[in-house]
């Protein structure tokens, strides 16, 4: 029994802990495939090597969002395991694409911890850091999590909360070298709409909608090697449902955003985040944006745009909160993140 | 709201129109893999690289139904996204195989337009091509499908029906360049039977049968980047069904095909379809084939055969229409295509 | 009708007989990552290309039991397509890794025949080997099954049974050329326990459980172009249930053993191994594992383990038979192998 991995609990962790997440990952065309099975993904620049070398990158790269799954999938097993919510992200940043051959771990640190006035459980914050074969960092975010205690009796550690960007300032965002859009073709892309064409506070119904089965986020979830339990079995919760993977419907939201945001090619921020609601197979996924920055950058051709990503279950696009200032039930993403446009 | 695209509607489209469709693709093993494991494929020449070189290609193409639906997906928002029926396919050429490593992307022509006599809708021939990277033509085909009139007072159109092949003329057929089944290994491929030894009007039931699944018809259709609503979309269709893509009823049919025409290799020719009744998940897919035609070819020891492939959601096995003329309500499929064979 | 195949019946077979089965297939990236998206595959060596440079390897392997489910695909049309029950295997090797762009075919010798005393079936034994495209044999082993009589008639065979080992001797075992497991990376791998920190009798519940879904099984078996109706066609067995393929449980519950044997990485002999119980979708799958013997090996680091590797749908871990010396109904699969692991 000593044997398996039953997880830390919040009591196992130490400010300045750095974890060496187990299980790295070759990626390659089967992921890239997997990724447009699983998503209706269609952005022109995860789709095409082509399309991709037009706008100076030698290939197409991995899904920014699959990179981001690989990387967070080897930190459940040290992370989330007790975890009893997935509380925010912050500060995530993708500092380099991830193409065909690579091979991707993950390092974590603790750098923030607060237990709760129940004292069963606490709040752990971690910087996640992506690594390549090379040892180069590709993706570097924080989430904190609430963890069980195991231990009711052990002290409760110095309360540290880290200092956290609510927005990444757009002069930190790291812009994929050689990237360029001045040739980019609007019409292989699929959509006329450039950086110019939107506006500060712009909102967009998307419009389709995909109806989750149960066999696609586990197949999902699994390809992440995410290996928490209340995805894929179902006796884990007294109802009977699998939890889907909160990543499951990043995805979902970000490929369904295609209809109105073809040209938000390549994210680059992810500023923030909430799982708003949970959800369970059978539902159908839609997704709305809202347009919340813009700013230029340094790279030739190429616009940064601050997005609103919201997927729901259902309801009226565009409302996110009740009059209590909750999330409305129907509401089970609220996304804020940086994508690269052409200008 | 404007950045959506809200798909054609009747009165937008003009005869000469040329629409090039968006999102290129560039595919490769992963797509294989997924192929085989979403069908029942097991043609030898697209399951194996050896097999294949040792037809005289390079290596195993991509597998010619995979092609079709990978350049007939990019072609939906464009041509079927407000589109009631299906109508009809003609004069399908694939005319190079596509390998590993190969970029797609589709352009249609509108060559026919007819408006229906209650004025609210009409029929749309496009003939679509599929080229790669060398923007050589790997496919060549026309369908025709009934879209509904957005604005009721546009005018009708004059009426232009394209003059079309029922059946593609054998020399017109393209064999791809180096095959030579002289050498052909009848073993390796699964059965004796040559070209020679098939009878135009024999039928032959293929026995086998699979049960279709939510998941598994969404994930193929996605893989294709068809983007059409009703196919994964519970919420769309009054009774909550999701249809059931029909290129995925043409996939399985020719795969389970494979249990009496296992050296019927390559699909050079699509004289015609219908989608007799749509499928939905559940249904049990089986499928039975009659042979139409022969006929010899230029390339060395390779013969054509037309053969008619009928999918069924059950019913006796040769059985396809009723005294009424119309398709029996179990037959999915009535396709019309040139194969080559062993002679 | 007789173009199909009916598969082959008990008075078909002959000792002695060679059966070279059809289909050769080329492996690839795309087997790879549906192998992780499948099964919550996470052992190392078979995820990253890095990991297995390491160990000593030019690449990451496809996993082994995706080349046996490949190989064993490929037997089942001439084999097991009128199997009443797949009884057993035996000396099951893994004699050479197989790495993406393989391409692999089977041949099975016929080595055991024995009419059952009703007349109406019979035992066959085949001593299958897999091939790669060098005429390498990449795999071997011995399973038999119970084949229906197709003429009652027919006279019996003289019965030959097979003198085969229980156990294969672990001088036997073929360690891959060039493993070294001498720097082992035992963060990376996921677990610090070793070869020496096993002991025989140990057993270790792993815990996790996967809820079994249709399209998920399917789609696997399928992959392995495993053609038996029974796992596809929901109208084929009276109940309505599609049969599970007992390999698609082997794989789950071998990858869910990796929650407690990270580092038992590579599978090279297979004892023996029972389907207690058929499995069907919307079961939960749970594995628990038993240290059965250790040896050394002639390899630098390298030790080798043999574990019983028990499949449940649920019940107590550790629970195999009960009184009555029969499987318990919950236990699904009894398997008996060796596997690799750094000392």
């Amino acid at each position: 029994m000593a044997k398996t991995n039953s997880g830390r609990f919040f009591e196992d962790y130490k400010i300045g802990d750095v974890i060496s997440h187990a299980v790295p990952r070759t990626v390659g065309e089967g992921e890239r495939a997997l990724y447009h099975a699983l998503y209706p993904a269609r952005h022109a620049l995860y789709s095409s090597d082509e399309f991709a070398r037009d706008c100076g990158l030698p290939e197409s790269p991995l899904d920014d969002l699959a990179a981001f799954h690989v990387v967070f999938g080897k930190t459940v097993p040290d992370v989330s395991l007790n975890a009893v919510a997935n509380l925010g992200y912050a500060e995530g940043k993708w500092l380099k694409p991830v193409f065909a051959g690579d091979t991707l771990r993950s390092v974590s640190e603790v750098i923030g911890l607060k237990q709760n006035s129940n004292g069963k459980s606490g709040v752990v914050y971690v910087r996640t850091r992506g690594l390549n074969q090379l040892d180069e960092v590709v993706l570097d975010y924080v989430r904190w999590v609430m963890v069980r205690k195991n231990n009711l009796d052990a002290p409760a550690p110095e309360t540290v909360i880290p200092d956290l960007n609510t927005v990444i300032p757009v002069e930190e965002l790291v812009i994929p070298e050689g990237l360029d859009f001045r040739n980019y073709d609007f019409v292989q892309a699929g959509e006329p709409h450039r950086w110019g064409d939107y506006e500060i506070g712009e909102v967009i119904d998307h419009v389709d909608g995909v109806t989750i089965e149960e066999a696609e986020h586990m197949i999902a979830t699994r390809l992440w090697q995410n290996t928490a339990k209340v995805h894929f079995d179902a006796t884990f919760r007294p109802d009977g449902q699998r939890l889907i993977y909160g990543g499951h419907i990043i995805s979902m939201a970000r490929a369904l955003s295609f209809n109105g945001l073809a040209n938000a090619q390549m994210i680059v921020g992810l500023n923030g985040g909430a799982h708003a609601n949970p959800c369970f197979s059978g539902l159908t996924v839609k997704a709305w944006s809202e347009v919340l920055d813009k700013a230029e950058t340094s790279a030739p051709g190429v616009g940064a745009i601050r997005l609103r990503l919201v997927a729901t279950s259902g309801g009226e696009p565009f409302a996110l909160k009740g009059e209590d200032g909750k999330y409305k039930p129907e509401v089970l993403l609220d996304l804020d993140y940086w994508a690269l446009m052409p200008m």
